[in-house]
């Protein structure tokens, strides 16, 4: 009897922890940011927001993942998708010293930066993709 | 004497994995995929595109990862972000049964796609994503 307990007792924390997971994930906030670099700076550009990267995925517990690309056409063309764990994981992010330097380094490089705010359909991967 | 043989082999074994999986790493495909779809289908959309996803990620080992994303001003925006091992893994994938079978699902409530090919300049993520 009491092995039965014990068991749906494991079983119902088991269920705590995994609706927690997912209503964290509902939070994630998925944004892309569509950047235009001058096409005379683009490996500052790409070193500076490297740097700033770096620092925030080491730094920032809620700073999830950044992927960047840039188009094949058109290499100063860059698209950042970038996911924090919430609304107030992003407030902070924005707040910190590397992202305040990265912003002051790159204000001559960027000719446009347009932001989109999107909600996550689905993502499959393999494992560390 | 035969430890540090021994020691120096299996450090040049795993410096050949490493330099193989960059290598490999190097080939992947980032594509972005931009969909307009029919404002009345989306649901029946997403349930298709779903459904090739999990399909490819499950049976296509060159298949990595799918992230989609919908625009939260226009639901009926979606972007696709896909990432392949090579360009063989894509050619190889769009002949899969299910991919075929997603085209046919989706021919009518797709308004627009434009696909854009680009390169990875660097993802930084957590643990899982």
């Amino acid at each position: 009897m009491n092995k039965i307990i014990l068991t749906t007792l494991f079983l119902s924390i088991c269920n705590l922890f995994s609706l927690n997971t997912n209503a964290q994930a509902q939070n994630n906030m998925y944004r892309i940011a569509k950047i235009k670099v001058d096409v005379n700076q683009i490996e500052q550009y790409k070193s500076a927001l490297k740097e700033q990267m770096n620092a925030a995925i080491k730094l920032e517990p809620g700073v999830l993942s950044y992927t960047v690309v840039a188009d094949k056409k058109d290499a100063s063309l860059i698209t950042i998708m970038e996911v924090y764990a919430n609304q107030e994981a992003y407030q902070s992010h924005i707040l910190t010293p590397h992202f305040k330097k990265y912003k002051d380094t790159v204000k001559n490089m960027v000719l446009s930066l347009e932001l989109i705010d999107t909600e996550l359909v689905e993502r499959v991967h393999k494992p560390n993709y």
